[in-house]
């Protein structure tokens, strides 16, 4: 360490922060290239988010397919964990960045991972089909998912809705997308090979649902799955920042998942006597 | 407690989650009484942003307004604690949601805070000057927060950039918006008053900086300070995203401030003998 | 910029972390001066805590009074948010330190600050006071904190606890640490004070909480307000982390705040047609 | 749905908070059946720490291995990307509890969950063990994990100490339990044979690290793995605060990783034109 010169040092810190996504100097700021005052009123947020992402920007229909696709998923209630924990810490006297932080967080595997695990999911399913038809790699790799433990196969079955109203609407416009020549189906094809194969042998079908749908548009946008679980928290913090600020609104203090009079089971051990621990 | 009725306790635990955000039932769901499906594809991202955080669609012109300063705000480079925190946390291991959660929570009053902090600013002078000149009700708004001991006024100047690029090219859109009857222009010329006001007998003038441009557009535009806040950090976790995701392709491990070469200082106590505090 | 040398700029960089806590080299680690090796079973955890916040080692009697604030500080239960956060967290997906970091999050002013109020309403009586009888100061900040607009006298009264079982073990400590010499009993005698005057023309009394004892510890021990919220949360995270890892031994999937057989209530709009945003 | 009665819901909404931590009624706490009055005072904070996360009571000799290990990882400097989010997010204007949740996040898989994944390591390498030496099988894992792709065996090594400080000190300390009967011995043993198989046949060996030894100390005590993630941040919780304090004590404002004169290096796409993405 000693013979590094001073400039050596500095180089290594200043190569330490290396970015490819925004250059700033003094009066200065571009984003992968475009001044930002020329983005400014000339391209829309969700061109800015896939420019961020991908580095380049996007066509105005992949814009509008990515767009729909983000307005499908600001919210879905209180019941879903990341909504009450936004309400709950804003009772807890927390900013709304505290609050979105909180939530945030909680988008993990279980609850805002389904979309990248499902885009994984047609991924590996594209693989093995190649340019042929996807029925038969469907099928076999869901056959490998369920040996290997999947229980829930991510984006199709919903526990709440026996059909997802979102999933049409978003599929009618990848649809039309392809037929435009916008993308190029083989994700849409994928998916609706997966529900398919989900339905055999079935009495209820297990249809695709938002995250299934979502996770065909951003495949066919060539995003990467863990991104896709990015777009879906870029999304979803509108309504999480939606519920901090209602919450605000009434004015509740510390609240709990239930009001106080609910109370909650304990099934631990009995009243006993504390030993000593502390004297010698 | 004992008293009540199960129907009373369980028409308090629904209430203690009360919402007029969203509705949802098994197969509908409806925002601000919009049936999601028809939201899908007939409104854009800002739009939602609007609806969900004022309960009312924007008409076109203000949707767009607003996507203009979201578009602006995205990111800032790394020497922002907010995008350092993302790569540091994606360093670490964390998945997107987390790194975005750290990042986002960093984004308080000093480093996140500046847009509510003017907006607030505005509304003050906006509630003294009524509907005349703002020129004298800015300098004397501004005299009482530099006595309460402020010492940057929040949206005016940059440590960075003698003039922020993002502002006159916002500013020139809330021109045009005002000059089409979208908006009043009233935080416009308030925002000029304080920029005017910070000017006198300075030789160097303090620009309206981006907080400040953005201040002007959202309470143009009717918002609360705090969504301002709330508004920014929709915008710039597309950068914190963004920036997690190229630091987890560059794959460092464990990403400190400064490369392990580059020592911190230590200024506290010298090496010394601990005495024992467990023997009795 | 441009003039300064690398060894300027390196230094800069240096200095911009500066700490005078720890000072790490290859094989060395000090804490305040202490090696740790030296530390490692010479002192409590207590002591560390005491030494990190402080820079010297307390007295045994002192880590045994924070210590017995902090094992009294460890859980409230599910109903408080900062636990129910933890355990909504663990079914989202997220790992010990994700649940930690968004219930930790939550214990902000309003659930997690009451003791650090409380402190500063002691540390504001305590300067009027002097070294005279604390009861006028008491009555007079008091009356100042409620025409401020103070509804809730941090540290004293409990909205579930008639008598909080935890304040009179913690008050017998300290009383015994003063008789000892300990501590001085300052803030002891203004606490004592304070309930006084609550109490005083109300047919119920105000008793002091665990928030209000333990500023009262934390307080004679010479901890600074905001230390107190810091110690606090040190002592919860231990909750926050069983509750944690309770709950994933239990198995539930997405936890949100009530099952979802039982509705939250919505009152907002009812269904409605979405006009067209998108056309032009 | 529709069938259930009240008192059914009501009671299914109080088993989704089942608990055998704590108990709670007005005027009454308690821990795993001890009520918290009794443990005030008589038990240390190691001993709740234990208590809490295990359901019984250590002997006092466990405790102190317990603390030992605790007191040895509160803090490694501001070159650990979670000490450093603590300082810079107090410098963006967060309360403690923000910093240390920014902070705890990050405590991840590869930045704080080195602990956890040797004491999986160990678990394995005793199962295929059994009470026999552990030498073979600790020889047969490692060569398992590293065809499987590990590069860092997690407890070994250390990128900046060649032998870590805190190591033999907490070793001495294992090796004294094991000769007074309080722990088995067997991690220790298994601890070593991995230290032994990753000498041969090196130059330079890679001996145990603090991540190491604590992962002995606590397999001995008979922690979960993720438990020993979760101890960890208790630990470092101290440092974390310890550093954000600090950190407010020098006033800084938005802290980012280095000094603004100290440039990040941009590597991207040269300026460009924007292409009007908004013009139908």
């Amino acid at each position: 360490m000693a013979e590094k010169k001073p400039e050596q040092l500095l180089d290594e810190a200043s190569a330490w922060w290396t970015t490819g996504i925004v250059d700033i100097h003094p009066g200065k700021i571009a984003m992968r290239g475009y001044p930002v005052e020329e983005l400014i009123g000339k391209v829309g947020f969700p061109d800015m988010v896939y420019l961020m992402l991908r580095g380049e920007l996007p066509e105005r229909a992949q814009a509008e397919l990515l767009e729909a696709a983000m307005v499908a998923s600001v919210d879905h209630g209180p019941h879903a964990p990341s909504i009450a924990v936004s309400r709950m810490a804003v009772s807890c006297g927390l900013p709304v960045n505290g609050a979105m932080a909180s939530a945030i967080n909680v988008l993990d595997d279980v609850h805002g991972g389904a979309g990248q695990q499902c885009m994984e999911l047609f991924r590996e399913i594209a693989a093995e089909a190649g340019e042929g038809d996807p029925a038969p790699a469907a099928a076999a790799v869901l056959a490998r998912w369920r040996e290997a433990g999947t229980k829930f196969i991510p984006g199709f079955g919903h526990r709440f809705h026996p059909l997802d109203p979102r999933t049409p609407r978003l599929f009618a416009l990848v649809d039309a997308a392809q037929k435009a020549g916008v993308v190029s189906g083989r994700y849409a094809r994928i998916g609706r090979a997966v529900e398919a194969s989900l339905a055999r042998g079935r009495a209820r079908p297990v249809p695709m649902n938002v995250d299934g749908v979502t996770a065909v548009i951003y495949s066919e946008l060539g995003f990467e799955p863990e991104l896709g679980r990015g777009i879906f928290i870029l999304a979803r913090a509108v309504g999480i920042l939606a519920h901090a600020w209602e919450e605000k609104q009434q004015g509740v203090r510390i609240k709990g998942p239930m009001p106080r009079d609910i109370p909650y089971r304990y099934n631990g051990k009995a009243r006993r006597a504390v030993p000593d621990r502390r004297s010698p």
